[in-house]
């Protein structure tokens, strides 16, 4: 039996985070806005936060401001990301993009031994496996099933993303740590598509390693700074190959040579973008407030349902689910294949208010962030889906352009 | 014959670029902000334009923005840099932070040769000096006048700031290119310094690499994204160390190989700050309207000036002048040395309400913006310091902490 729009209805009536979804700007009510994993929405507080801190800091403060809660923004921001992602205090700061952040953990991995390969799946993130190539020999496998028996006494690191950013699909941290670290590996995790979405526990997994982004679902605001995870036993012990200022210690002795910092602080490396940190700042805060369980709860909600409707309405279209249909393997977006996927997420767009976005070759994502995305906009966003397939409007478009994640 | 104040007040009413101080928040009258070479003034006009960018770009259009204005940023904003540096367009892009862009371009140009040696000097920022000795074998060499000599068969990449952060003086970046280029080596200049402060001519002086931040004379806020410059000729030959998607040609397609991109973007990494980026891009408008030719003519009688009135008040209070006299090969900012400086920099900010900065062991730096600072000003801020030391007030204070540039 089909949930019906009143049942979605009723569920939105019973949601025991209504109270987040306010605390989002949630502009144009008839948008559906299904792509939080590429891009957050822009909680309620930051334009006044960011205000005040051009103004005052900035305009009014000026340099002062360096000493008056600039100079520890990195390691501040880390710590409130921490509890979301399972760390203890002084082991997360934020600064630099992903895959800076990305780089100086691999490089700095890579030049703590003698072993010289990285071994990742083929379906990492673009932007992981560039880097990868840059700095080491990679092993390729075509499955994160395929990694344990990858890893050998060559292997120097091991890098993935915790939720693939294609079909949703969660890694089992835990088991690859433990196979990585029996080999005498390190491990890397790419969080940008479970940060905020997904419980994780670094520390408890024995994680070495890990980055990731804040412009998803911890809506951070477009490019904001990354995040970097080192554990803290392993912070002494590794030197990132970008030995900048900001991880130096006493910084403004401004001494002959790098002598890095004890703490997380020695991976961060040129001045650290300030607008963009107080933005991560508030948008993390939100998050926090609500506790990573109870989005959790929600997330599982609501990608059950939508797989439900679309084994309902869209399979007889010619959809597929890519996304693993047990929920405790599943991130919170969720991956529907079609053989015209690039034209139908265009066409969702420009005829239907419904924002996705579409992954090569034939995956349309359906990003759900459980902070304000209602049971109402996913029922509605396939139910118009269902009615533009069926009409065909969509083959009305001319091929697209892509869009960015 | 000493300058009198009335005399700095009629330099002021004759000034043509007043209105280009008007494009500049200037809150507290009676604060004198000499420090605009470690973070620059606040655009007038920034607050809306970060304000329009986050409500309406980020708030309302969502995702859909990087296809209406953020992908191009990179390359836009610097190409509105370009001129101020002497650079034609499409050499200029701005993303991350000055040492990440250092190391991108040393570690390209190293990748690049078989030469293993940097040489710099003593007295580079540290910094650079820091990302220098994670990448390669660095020849130091005591001053910048030492550089020629210093050039050999084994030399990759000369590497040098273009305006020394304490002393001020220029260096000879036509000498310097000639020397390095005819001993094989390419060149990387640092124009944190010189920026929008003093004319640079990238393309006739043949450089081959440069950096800059955008914090100081560009007044893009603090740790607003950097700046690199790579000529045209060298960029298909150039492969930066750190391969990140922003490089990659054909993003979107998201394929197996990192294939970077013909142009200046190959050098981007990962995805770029754009609430940073919309910063720049005030702050550099300012500049480019005012011209650089103007800017540096009103600079040249400001640090005059703030020299001739230390010579005329100071000296006997034990100051020292330690940038050079020759205005031709002095930058905008005075340094002035005094054996308890540290404690007088600090207490001309907490008593005087003069803000300049101290650089170690024993440098004030007075920095002058010529968008906005006035004669007057530097009248007021000398006389203030000049009556503070001699009433000994400065002594009252302990030992101070330093601040940032």
């Amino acid at each position: 039996m089909v949930l019906s729009r009143a049942d979605a209805a009723a569920l939105d009536a019973a949601d025991p985070l209504p109270d987040v979804r306010r605390r989002f700007v949630v502009g144009d009510p008839a948008l559906i806005y299904l792509d939080g994993n590429s891009l957050g929405r822009l909680p309620a507080a930051t334009p006044a936060r960011l205000a005040a801190l051009v103004e005052g800091e900035w305009g009014e403060r000026l340099i002062r401001s360096w000493n008056e809660g600039w100079l520890d923004a990195p390691g501040r921001v880390g710590d409130l990301i921490a509890p979301l992602v399972g760390a203890a205090a002084g082991q997360v700061a934020v600064a630099d993009s992903t895959t800076v952040n990305l780089y100086k953990l691999a490089g700095a991995a890579l030049a703590a031994t003698d072993r010289t390969v990285i071994v990742t799946d083929r379906g990492n993130f673009p932007t992981d496996r560039y880097v990868f190539d840059g700095l080491a020999e990679v092993r390729l496998v075509d499955s994160v099933d395929d990694v344990p028996a990858a890893i050998g006494a060559d292997t120097a690191l091991v890098s993935l993303s915790h939720v693939d950013y294609r079909s949703g699909a969660i890694a089992d941290m835990a088991a690859i740590n433990t196979a990585a670290h029996a080999a005498g590996a390190l491990v890397l995790w790419d969080l940008s598509h479970s940060a905020g979405a997904i419980p994780v526990d670094l520390d408890g997994t024995r994680t070495d390693l890990a980055v990731g982004c804040t412009y998803k679902y911890l809506n951070g605001g477009p490019g904001a700074p990354a995040f970097l995870y080192v554990r803290r036993g392993l912070q002494g012990e590794l030197v990132p190959p970008i030995q900048g200022w900001f991880g130096q210690r006493d910084q403004f002795a401004m001494g002959p040579a790098f002598d890095p910092v004890d703490g997380i602080e020695r991976f961060l490396s040129g001045t650290p973008n300030i607008v963009g940190l107080a933005g991560v700042e508030e948008g993390v805060g939100v998050l926090a407030a609500a506790g990573i369980a109870a989005l959790r709860t929600k997330s599982v909600a609501q990608t059950t349902m939508l797989i439900d409707l679309a084994d309902a309405w869209l399979a007889e279209l010619g959809f597929g689910v890519e996304s693993p249909r047990d929920a405790d393997r599943r991130g919170s977006h969720v991956a529907l294949t079609h053989p015209d996927g690039r034209r139908i997420s265009r066409a969702l767009t420009e005829l239907a208010a419904v924002i996705v976005d579409f992954r090569q070759p034939d995956v349309i994502r359906f990003g759900v962030t459980p902070a304000y995305t209602t049971f109402v906009e996913i029922w509605d966003a396939l139910d118009r889906l269902r009615e533009l397939v069926r009409s065909g409007a969509h083959e009305t478009l001319p091929d697209p352009t892509d869009r960015v994640t």
